[in-house]
This record gives C-alpha cells, sequence and structure tokens, in this order.
C-alpha cells in the first residue's frame, strides 16, 4: 500500500522534528488534490513521523474536508467557540515535542495557537525540506504548466495586437486579463505588471490609469496564468511604434543574459551556475549599474518556490525541476526591460517551455 | 502636522508594547496608500511608540519603496547576501523589548527572524487592535467599495443572463470572470464560488468542470471584485428553470434571516445582536440542522476582517463599519443557499450597499 504521508514522514526524520505541520497552500494542495484557501479560520494537518495524521478543521471546511479523504482523528472547532480547544485536544491526542512547518507560509497566530496549546513545543522553520518534495516536477504538472503557458502566450498575442498609443497602462492591463480568462486561466498566478517608460524600470511596478503610452515608450508584461492549481509566469518587454538605439542595446544585453541562462540550464549544474552566466552578461556590459535582482525562481503550485536561481545556491539541477530566467536592467530615470522564460531541465538539458518571440519588437 | 504613524504609536501603548510591526497587507496598504505583496523576500515596517520609524526592505523594491515617501531608516538586503543583517541592523538601530505584530498576516519565517536578531523580543499578536485602525471606513473608502460593488452587480447581472442548461460550473463561472474585468475589476477580492446542486452545499465549493447544470438545480455563485484596493462580496443563489416547494421554502427561509440581519444593524447594537436576529430565524425554521457559519465578516481592504458578525463579539456597531449579511443553510444530500449583503452601518441605521434583486429567480 502505498502511503502519501511517507515523504513527510522523511522529511520529518531528517529534520529530527516529530511531525510535519501542513496548513493551505501549495504543499497542501499537492497532497490532497484539492485547493483549500488560508484566512483567519485557522485549518491544519500534522503529519508525525511514526502514526497516523491528525487535524484542526473548522466545522464549516468539514464538507469540503472529507473530499480529501483524510485517514486521521479531525478537530473541527466552531466560530462560536474558537479554534483554541481544537488545537489542544490535537496536542493531547498527538503528544508532539517539536514540529516542523512551513515558515514562509504558516502565520503566526497559527503558530502562537500551537505554542499556547503545548508549552515547551519547539516549531522549526522547515520550509525548505517540505517544499524540496515539490522540486522535481511530474509528467502531469509538467503537462499542466505547459497548458498555463499556452493560455498566457495566447492571451499575450491578442494584447499586443490591439494595444494603441493613448492607451493607459490599466486599459493595457484590463485586455491582457480579460484575454487571458477568454483563454481558460482559471486565476492569475499573480497581479500581472503592464508598465510604460519609467515605470518600467520599477521591477514590482502597478499599472497606471493616469498614463497613457506614446511612441518610444517600452511596454513590460509580466504576467502569467494559474490552471489546474499550477502557475505560468512569463515577461516580454515591447517598445511603442520605434525605440533609441540606446534602449535597443538595453534590450540586446537582457536578451544575450537571457540566452546565457538557457544554456547553463543543463542537469547536474547548480542554481548558482545559472545565475553567475546569466548576470555576468549584465555585469560585463555597458549598464551593469542597472541590475536590480537574481535571475529567477522555481515556479509551480507556487508563483515562486525553490530552486532559487542565484549565486551561492549550490542546489543542483535536477530532470523535472521548472525555473524562470528572467534577467532584468532598471533605470528609473530611463526604462527598464525584462525577458523572463519558464526553463523545464531535461536529462540531456532544458527545454523553454515559453516560446514567444523575443525579437525587439514593436508594437502600437 | 499631522503624523500617519500616530495611530500606530497609539495601538502600540494601550498594547504595552514598545513597537508595532507592518508586513505588506490590507494595513501596510492602508498607511502608505500603496499595495506591496508578500513574497519570499521579507519587508517590514517598525513604527516605535515613541520616535521614527524603520524599515527591513529587498533592495529590489527600493525604487517602489520610495514612492511611499517613507520618513525612517532604510535597511535593504540584496538577494546574494540574505535578509537576516537587515533585521539585526534594524534592531540595533532601533532596539525592542516588544513588538506587536499582525498574526493573521505576519509569516512565521519574519517572526523567526526578528527572534534570531533579537533574542529575548517578545511577540505579541495585535492584530485586533492594529485591524481596529481600519474598522470605520472614511468616505473614499465607501466610494470605492459602493464602485467595486457596482462592478460585481452589473458582471452578475450579465452573467445570469447567459446561463443556460448544460453549461458547466466551470464555464459559468468563466463567464462571470469575464464580465467582472469587463466591468472594471482590478483583481477578485477572492476566487469565486460557483456551485450547483449538492457542490452548493459546501460553503467554499470550487467550481466543477464535469457538472453540467440542469433543470431543478440550484446554482449559488458567491463573488466579489477588487477595485482601488478594496473589496465587495456578494452571493446570490439562483435555480435552473424551476425549483421544488421544498427548496423553496429553505430559500425563503434564508431570505427571512438575511431581512432580519439587516434590521438589526443599527448603531450601537452589537455584531453579536446581528448574529443572533439573523440565525435565530434559521434556528427556529424546520432547517436548523443545515446552519453551518456564523452571519458574516467586515470587509474592506482585506476580503475578511474585522468586525466578524458572529454571537459572542460584543464589538459596538458604529456609523462607518462595512460587513457582510450571509446566512445560509447547507445539506450535502440536497443543497445550499447562501444570500449576502453588504452592510453599511451609519447614523441612522444601515444602507445596503449591495441591491441584486433577492427574489427566488429562475434562470437558463
Amino acid at each position: 500500500m502505498t502511503d502519501r504521508y511517507e515523504p513527510y514522514r522523511n522529511v520529518a526524520q531528517r529534520a529530527s522534528v516529530d511531525a510535519i505541520a501542513l496548513v493551505p497552500g501549495a504543499n497542501f494542495s499537492r497532497l490532497f488534490g484539492k485547493e483549500f484557501h488560508q484566512n483567519e479560520r485557522p485549518l491544519l494537518v500534522v503529519i508525525p513521523a511514526i502514526g497516523a495524521p491528525a487535524a484542526v478543521v473548522p466545522n464549516l471546511e468539514l464538507a469540503s474536508f472529507e473530499q480529501i479523504g483524510f485517514e486521521g482523528e479531525v478537530f473541527d472547532w466552531r466560530d462560536q467557540t474558537g479554534y483554541q480547544s481544537a488545537f489542544e485536544s490535537l496536542l493531547q491526542h498527538l503528544p508532539l515535542g517539536s514540529v516542523g512547518v512551513e515558515g514562509q507560509v504558516m502565520r503566526v497566530f497559527i503558530d502562537q495557537a500551537l505554542r499556547n496549546a503545548a508549552p515547551g513545543l519547539t516549531i522549526r522553520d522547515a520550509q525548505q525540506s517540505i517544499s524540496a518534495l515539490r522540486l522535481r516536477k511530474n509528467e502531469e504538472e509538467i503537462s499542466i504548466i505547459r497548458k498555463a503557458i499556452g493560455i498566457s502566450e495566447r492571451a499575450l498575442a491578442n494584447t499586443i495586437d490591439a494595444v494603441k498609443v493613448g492607451m493607459t497602462e490599466r486599459a493595457i492591463e484590463n485586455i491582457l486579463v480579460q484575454n487571458l480568462f477568454a483563454e481558460g486561466a482559471e486565476d492569475f498566478a499573480f497581479s500581472p505588471i503592464v508598465a510604460a517608460a519609467e515605470n518600467s524600470a520599477r521591477p514590482h511596478a502597478h499599472s497606471r490609469d493616469d498614463y497613457a503610452v506614446k511612441p518610444g515608450d517600452s511596454l513590460l508584461i509580466d504576467f502569467g496564468a494559474r490552471a489546474g492549481g499550477l502557475c505560468a509566469d512569463i515577461t516580454r518587454t515591447f517598445f511603442i511604434q520605434h525605440c533609441t538605439d540606446a534602449r535597443a542595446e538595453v534590450y540586446q544585453t537582457v536578451l544575450a543574459a537571457n540566452l546565457a541562462g538557457h544554456a547553463a540550464s543543463i542537469p547536474g549544474a547548480t542554481a548558482h551556475d545559472v545565475d553567475d552566466a546569466t548576470t555576468r552578461v549584465l555585469e560585463e556590459s555597458a549598464f551593469a549599474s542597472r541590475i536590480r535582482h537574481k535571475t529567477g525562481h522555481g515556479m509551480g503550485r507556487d508563483i515562486h518556490e525553490d530552486p532559487y536561481i542565484m549565486r551561492g545556491n549550490e542546489q543542483k539541477l535536477e530532470p523535472g525541476m521548472v525555473f524562470t530566467i528572467e534577467p532584468g536592467l532598471y533605470d528609473l530615470n530611463d526604462i527598464g526591460v525584462r525577458i523572463e522564460d519558464d526553463v523545464l531541465i531535461t536529462t540531456s538539458g532544458s527545454e523553454s517551455l515559453t516560446s514567444f518571440d523575443k525579437t525587439l519588437t514593436y508594437i502600437g
């Protein structure tokens, strides 16, 4: 009999904790095949290194929770009485000295409910070892990521066809969003970024409803669909009608870095190697002062997850890993350019899952 | 000179902590007038009870962070060197014995970065007192909520016009989503729920792509636009072409509870009173066993925030508070019905910000 908890038990043992606790999020969805959302009502599954799991579940979620076929004891709680006693019951049922949690997912009030229920409980951030279970995507996951990318690229093609001089960033974003859902997105992978001119120099810009694009502007579009629980993430930077030679040179520098990143993405190389190959192209250019961030991040059920593609990360790349290569150059007195692909490590090298044209393109 | 930090200093003093720490989220957006998103890179603002604030900011967010006109010291950090030393620098610059945090917003890894930077630091969950600053909406916020609700109600009207027998829940959701953005939504307030028949009996259902609606089905639609940083939240339950007398009786019971909730929503009453008046209608009906949740929740920048409309919550209702009234009855062997409005407490009573028809309606 296969035991779906086995990988988590192993993580607990390797991390020398008595159990792993999961809250709604990417790890939870992957394990149970169903998405739950975090809100003000704590929901928590505890998987001990040895023995059956147990859960704290809000009473109103019981009907949804039953769909996951949970094998352990469930301690439900109602709004009127609160959740603290359910945590106490769980920790009496399952006495633990230590628990590993998802530090980037679990919020402080749940951490405190655990501590209050069992004073002396050691809570350790096991984010990285829990998330490591999601590092290598299986074939089904890869096929769903391809689908999310297909949706995104069709939406992008339709959007740039519609861009006209004089449209605001917000209006262009709205067209993009409608195209995204028309193509079959179930949600955003993250809030889209549609930023022109100097606003494109803010890596996490918000689209403006008071800036209309004009000839010569850059237009950076960074977005992705979520479909079937998995994400796409693509950035392209266009120019409205024309661009200066100096900006074209910035563009070609970022593109060269992007291509260097692809070339360095092979099994056995490290995340460090990919960032190093990519960033070195930027550093050796005339625009080194415009570097603002690392090369990329893993993606899957979370839009940002391991492996982070940055110098110093000696994580070896293995077939099935999916991550972004997204070098960028930013100058608040000029513009920003970013070109982002989603890359799959294969047994023989890598495959770019994104295939949208990267030639310098004029639109509008 | 007005000091935008004054309310937070007061919270710190009342909570007997040396400072309040904010991470990106609703409180952060309200204070600084700009949205930042949580991700794997910690961003934190610390507001001491006395003295200037300070912040930990990822280097790549500096250009965005500068837009908020932050008055204090900023400790930035880069991907390659990590964030821990920025936390240490901040806590050397601003030695604290205790800090109040947003327990439902801050994640464990930031809590641990604070603890590691200053062993002995007491971290207290001040969620409720920090969020209390958002309890009473100002006129600008109310006008933006009205706008978000208008977008949502127009999208709903267009959607039910398009529903046909044989459409899947997912297909109907997709139409809803496209209508939502066509009407001017900037984002979802939350993932929409479109659930028919027995799936409507799950309060937080996911839409199915393998279930087509058929005559006699219930169709529960719960969704809302986000616009200008504020939320709408509306639920209506329709029937496809016809419904049994028994189900119509369930519908009328929920509607009566909804109306009782409106009537009880007056300044000076408590959140308890509103839940009690609403839930009592359900309890005194033939369907008491189908109750699954409290009456409602505050809404604004967060889709779920104070005041929670539940028995035992003695929070007094004051003009400017906005919350949902959303009684529901659920039976997995039958259907679920929920009717949800957004209500504003006024000086003389309350106003329903949602105005979508609540008469039992056949569609499809």
